[in-house]
């Protein structure tokens, strides 16, 4: 297996401010934090960490700190390698026969889960394969393997773009395993290993981890922070009926050509996490800065159908350009179980990437792409259904959280699934790590960032039913108020610095 | 987008002998063999052509010839850039809406299709089907990601290999999109860019594909050649039952050893294309020599269920060792539209490759996976119907072959789903490029290796029914005398090197 180290500027950056004074022994303390950043997949696995005198020399602690935080974590299984050797690190092998990460099946009883942003299956779900099962036996004597997709749902999918005013046909569609795979599949064609990636900052954690994995060179560029409090314009909306929040479009553009960038990845139909949109104007301005550039410009709309709030996206989304290319997905709008996503791009570049993935796979499940054309068949009426019930689910989230948790700051996002809540100090870490012994699962904010940023902020999705998100607002409540507890008053941690 | 150069020394490896004297204008042959490279993958995509005065030198053609040859090309859409810049390889864009690439739906009536070697869907695969969607109802609350797979399944998957003598727990099995798939994240996890890869020489295309992909160096180890006439050991069955013509075990621990390989990549129950099993005594021998390497054996056992002559592969394939890694697959014993597939590791690499999968995609359809629960519970009945058809086409189309085209040679394999044929001169590429005229779709020897090897050998399948394999071989035959006349007797083109 091949083998990686884990340097110290590296890890320091990640850890960011691990140490709350009063909230424990610092060997503890330490070992939540590295913990975390090895669950959370910040850190890689098999990887060897700094030497214990290096690391209590980098943090300022003792070597003891550090040498008994190592040790924690080995007895815990996170790390490997006996004292004295190098420590790897590695995850824990459950004793029972069942392993599962990530998952809701080994929450058990009571556990609430806030780290996947997703909503249980759509209720047209089971009919829709029931039809498509019906029409399986046509496609029973072929062989089977379908590189760039089946004709129909490529058609089908195009037609939904023509409604949206941008006018595609089915030889412009690749069939994907969901909008992630098919970022994957752009990656290894557009990106060479040491070329500059542009995103959002924050984005969804994946994407960030997709683009690291293909050798890409991290350009987050910030979202400019929104409105904060409740009040005028606490909905994101300005005077003009768009968001006042949006992206800081020059920025995007001088890092796309600063750095050369080779591709943008964007989440403009409502970014992951803060569920923000860009306005219209401020997309025709950005694809104008990059005309003429290399960059190839990737709008992630898994989220575009799910606007809240405000004008629908589509009307903004149909402003385009030669060098977009869309990804699309139904995980997100009708079922995380369903995996179909795919690409809309120009009929060359589809050509390549139908050429080039079979390197990485054979194609989508046929059953899986019958059952795609019938929930695309609907004409959006599952969705509808489903934005009420979201758009009151959001707005008891936040209800219940101004109530247990005034000093958090909600800002109202106008679509998507998440909350992004701005917390009262950098503890987002520490209360991921605290929130596990109340059976509450939540991704830090660090997660949607890269080098440790985001601990003032924290993804709360609003997917679940209102009984479960008041209990969650309940734990989050006791939570923090031990992580709290823990913190001297009148000393605010300053945070990481986002670049 | 990125920008590759094909090297000199790579494309005139590739061409092989590419001139054929006889058969038409040098520049027509040039044509035909540099577009089939292009349509075979064995030629990237948008990647730079040599010069036309370099590659003539190279060739010891004149530079008319090339620029003929090159305008051809760009005629048809296979190259683009204008004459006097660089020409880069693509592929034609379709005048009609759809575009499908090495599907069967782009056949068109009367077009034979042999470049896979892929059953029809298994009779059980609806009533499969129907089972799960009854079954489905009780994971649609969730939400659908699944990252190592279903634990059902993977308990399932595991019973399997238990049955086959080999102890596994369903924490040892990691769900994948096909065996394709599997090696693509086995190749992440152990290859880095440089590193040696070994593998059987040939092999399966898209093997190769990824290998090379991930940045592997290739390190093909020749089969030895077996018995290739009919008579006594044609079937490739030795005095003691097994294969006679097996592996060169010590010529791959060598490779392995010699190269510091970090995998090597076998298909050992039933070697795609060739057929031929390793027998059990050569599988100890290799996993001894390979003891205390650092060599990762990947063992591809899509084909271990389709044993049609001689003992089954099944009580070989229970020799194991710690650093054998195993890829099973439903797509050729079932259906190749139905995607599943698995690795079989130990459960500190499977948990590892859980992690790392999440930059790739996010795991597999819920349906699909309860599918193949239902088909892997039927205890292989339905593959027992399989093997007696499979039987009787394997035979049939050697018997027609040895009526209609008797200076072939073609041994019968113990297993898998193809003839490798061994044909009277190397022809291979000349056959694949006249047999589009007879509507009839053939890969070429040179696709199951690497440096324009096998152009002395055709793999025929023999997946279709009886009345089809007859049509096809009457269309081979109208080509082989083609290809024949356009040939001076008596004077062999020597093979290619293989190493």
């Amino acid at each position: 297996m091949s083998s990686r180290s884990i340097g110290l500027v590296s890890i320091t950056r990640h850890l960011g401010p691990w140490r709350a004074p009063g909230a424990g022994p610092a060997y503890r303390q330490l070992a939540d934090a590295v913990r975390l950043l090895i669950l959370d997949g910040r850190l890689p696995l098999a990887a060897r960490l700094p030497g214990e005198r290096e690391l209590a020399l980098a943090l300022g602690v003792s070597r003891t700190t550090v040498s008994a935080a190592y040790g924690r974590l080995r007895d815990e299984g996170y790390l490997s390698g006996g004292q004295g050797a190098a420590a790897r690190t590695g995850l824990p092998i459950p004793s029972g026969a069942g392993l599962t990460l990530g998952g809701s099946e080994s929450a058990g009883p009571g556990l609430i889960d806030l780290t996947t942003a997703v909503l249980p299956a759509d209720p047209n779900v089971h009919a829709a394969y029931v039809r498509a099962l019906e029409r399986l036996p046509a496609s029973l004597p072929g062989h089977g393997y379908e590189t760039a997709g089946l004709e129909e749902l490529r058609e089908a999918v195009a037609a939904g773009y023509r409604r949206r005013g941008l006018p595609t046909s089915a030889g412009q569609i690749l069939i994907t395993h969901g909008a992630h795979n098919g970022l994957v599949h752009l990656l290894r064609l557009a990106v060479r290993p040491g070329a500059a990636v542009v995103f959002d900052h924050p984005t969804y954690p994946q994407a960030i981890d997709a683009i690291l994995a293909a050798g890409g060179r991290a350009v987050p560029v910030a979202l400019p922070d929104g409105p904060c409090a409740d009040g005028p314009g606490a909905d994101g909306m300005g005077a003009d009926g768009m968001e006042a929040d949006g992206w800081d479009v020059e920025g995007l553009v001088s890092a796309c050509r600063g750095s050369g960038a080779a591709m943008a990845y964007l989440v403009l139909d409502h970014n992951n996490p803060t569920g923000r949109m860009m306005r219209k104007a401020d997309r025709i301005r950005l694809l104008a800065g990059l005309k003429g550039s290399e960059t190839l410009l990737v709008l992630d709309e898994t989220l575009v159908d799910l606007t809240l709030s405000g004008p629908p996206a589509l009307g903004a989304s149909a402003v385009d350009a030669p060098r977009v290319v869309r990804l699309g997905s139904l995980s997100k709008s009708v079922w995380g179980g369903l995996r179909i996503g795919w690409i809309r791009a120009d009929r060359a570049v589809v050509q390549r990437l139908a050429h080039s993935r079979a390197s990485f796979d054979l194609g989508v499940p046929i059953l899986e792409q019958l059952a795609a054309v019938e929930l695309l068949s609907d004409g959006g009426a599952a969705l509808a259904a489903r934005r009420p019930l979201l758009r009151a689910r959001r707005d008891h989230l936040r209800a219940r959280l101004a109530e247990r948790l005034p000093d958090w700051v909600c800002p109202r996002p106008t679509g998507g699934l998440s909350l992004w809540v701005q917390l009262p100090a950098p503890i987002s870490s520490a209360l991921t790590i605290r929130a596990e012994a109340e059976r509450l699962r939540l991704a830090a904010g660090p997660r949607f960032g890269v080098d440790g940023a985001f601990e003032r902020r924290l993804r709360l999705p609003y997917t679940l039913p209102e009984p479960a998100l008041d209990e969650a607002v309940a734990r989050l409540a006791r939570v923090a108020k031990k992580v709290g507890k823990g913190r001297r008053s009148g000393t605010p941690v300053p945070e990481v610095a986002v670049y």
